[in-house]
């Protein structure tokens, strides 16, 4: 079956590439808010965009035509906190994913702890087995009610003790979870060693 | 641990972010060169960008200081096609992302079927269960040697019969395959669905 882009509703092309572009890393982003608050929300889509500094970016949509509270933080701030989150915390990803009155942070909300950061002011989350302390390096909006693709330049990687080994990571060790169209996760399936 | 990205070689900090943002998805792009042979290469740092008009974005180190095929080919051309690989494929997968002679399709080398695409002249990998055609919007250096980030609009979505209902794509139908660190693919784990 083909579909022109432009014969679909916006809706219809968004089902489609979030059911093709699978499975997706989570970036777990925590921010500050103006007054200091802790922000907390996943966003999936997330990659790498450079080795040299080691770059991510994210892209984070508008919400009822406005800025996300992620974005508006990182703008405003020039940082931010990528989180990598575990199976064990697939519930708190999600509930994180809802909106939450401004003056409530999610990490209050659902009983997440933090630590400090060492080169930016954004905590990072204490349970998470990976964070990566990021600057802003760029935004560039993209479409109509533009995306924003926010790229960061990762300053400092925290892995959990045990984690990594000469600086490699076992991903069964890792357990991560990803995200699929629709309300889905996955959990990692059989891991394949081409040598 | 803690890891200062300043203390890291270039190889360490690759390591580490390869590690920690898994799994990746993987755009197995199809690209025309010069003379009109059929590349095709897999990139995992590839996600989605924008919704209104749907955009992906890959991104394309470089190779012993030269720009890669894929790159050279998108930047000339202006058009590609991101191939949707399945666990069936994850073999074909990993063959093209070797080196080969520029005078040899890695297409012919793997023994794999193209069709023509609609409103591109790239083609598509027949056995792929999916594939968008598109159209380069923006190509952006990002880092020393820079790495290309290729923001693509796409065209055309094309799904194999049967494995989109309602413009939805059952995961487990579509079967995807994915990068991890190192010399490691991964199937799709247990579907989580959280409503």
């Amino acid at each position: 079956m083909d579909f022109d882009a432009s014969d679909l509703t916006l809706q219809q092309a968004y089902k489609l590439m979030t059911g093709v572009v699978v499975p997706r890393p989570i970036a777990w982003v925590s921010t500050l808010n103006a007054e200091g608050k802790i922000n907390l929300a996943p966003f999936s889509a997330f990659t790498f965009v450079s080795h040299a500094p080691p770059m991510i970016a994210i892209s984070v949509g508008m919400r009822n035509g406005d800025l996300k509270d992620t974005a508006r933080n990182i703008l405003a701030r020039k940082e931010f906190v990528v989180n990598v989150a575990n199976h064990a915390l697939l519930g708190a990803v999600h509930q994180s994913s809802f909106e939450y009155p401004p003056d409530v942070s999610e990490v209050d909300a659902l009983g997440l702890a933090v630590h400090p950061s060492h080169h930016i002011q954004t905590p990072r989350i204490a349970q998470a087995p990976a964070a990566l302390e990021c600057r802003l390096h760029q935004c560039l909006e993209l479409g109509r009610e533009p995306s924003r693709l926010i790229v960061g330049e990762v300053l400092r990687f925290h892995v959990r003790d045990g984690l990594a080994i000469d600086n490699k990571i076992t991903a069964a060790d890792l357990d991560p979870i990803s995200r699929l169209g629709g309300p889905n996760y996955a959990t990692l399936g059989k891991v394949v060693t081409i040598t």
